[in-house]
């Protein structure tokens, strides 16, 4: 990939304005969707991206963020439905190359997948880290963290 | 550890009940504590383990879990407040030697950590992976799935 990417994030939660400030601070190009204007409070103040308010499923606001020039799209809103929807505006009508959406429903993982779009699912990590604490015995329990 | 783990896990939503099934299959004795009892719904048909409802941060309802027993307690509900009293609850009152509690919240992983309470955090790992994708570049990008 570029050194520089041009990245939207769509979604300004927890995740959403971490991802934001992690690759604004080391040079990527940055641009938070979110439809709650407060949410951008979670922004640092060295951010040097961009912040559109409004409803990330309506064109309209996608090509406000100029969508069409994203290397990277990541779609995190607390909904499944609405990461789906908007990952799949973004594969497949701005033609993003790289689209991954959080999905909180494992069960909807294979969906996604079959629609081209990558998913992350906290769940099954969460779990899976649980489970890597009981495997690896206690020395490893001390030091589940990510 | 011992190969046959006595473990307590309190929650059965989604981590909670992906986790009880996984660990009652490779021979753990698990029971699953939940104040809402359809969530055992999610109990995989050959789940070997005992389910009990409750309110964990109720001390009979531990006590009933067979707390004391425990070579591992896990804190696995939506609330972080709940999480952490009853993981304290484990490690203080029923000297549980492997406990974790998941916390969504970052901000309070180090009051965890002060308590003596290892943390998974979902929001913190699911916004590693996505970082990891585009550290990664394109190949990688296409491989990020927990």
């Amino acid at each position: 990939m570029k050194n520089s990417l041009y990245i939207v994030i769509v979604g300004c939660g927890r995740v959403g304005s971490y991802l934001a400030n992690q690759l604004s601070r080391v040079g990527h190009s940055v641009v938070v969707i979110d439809a709650d204007e407060d949410t951008f409070n979670d922004l640092s103040p060295d951010f040097s991206g961009f912040r559109v308010v409004g409803d990330a499923t309506q064109l309209a606001v996608l090509k406000e963020a100029k969508l069409k020039q994203a290397d990277v799209f990541f779609a995190t809103t607390h909904g499944d439905n609405v990461n789906l929807m908007v990952a799949q505006i973004a594969r497949k009508l701005f033609n993003v190359p790289h689209v991954l959406a959080r999905v909180f429903d494992p069960k909807r993982e294979q969906v996604y997948d079959q629609l081209g779009i990558k998913t992350i699912c906290p769940t099954l990590v969460a779990a899976e880290m649980f489970l890597l604490a009981v495997a690896g015995g206690p020395a490893d329990a001390g030091d589940v963290k990510p």
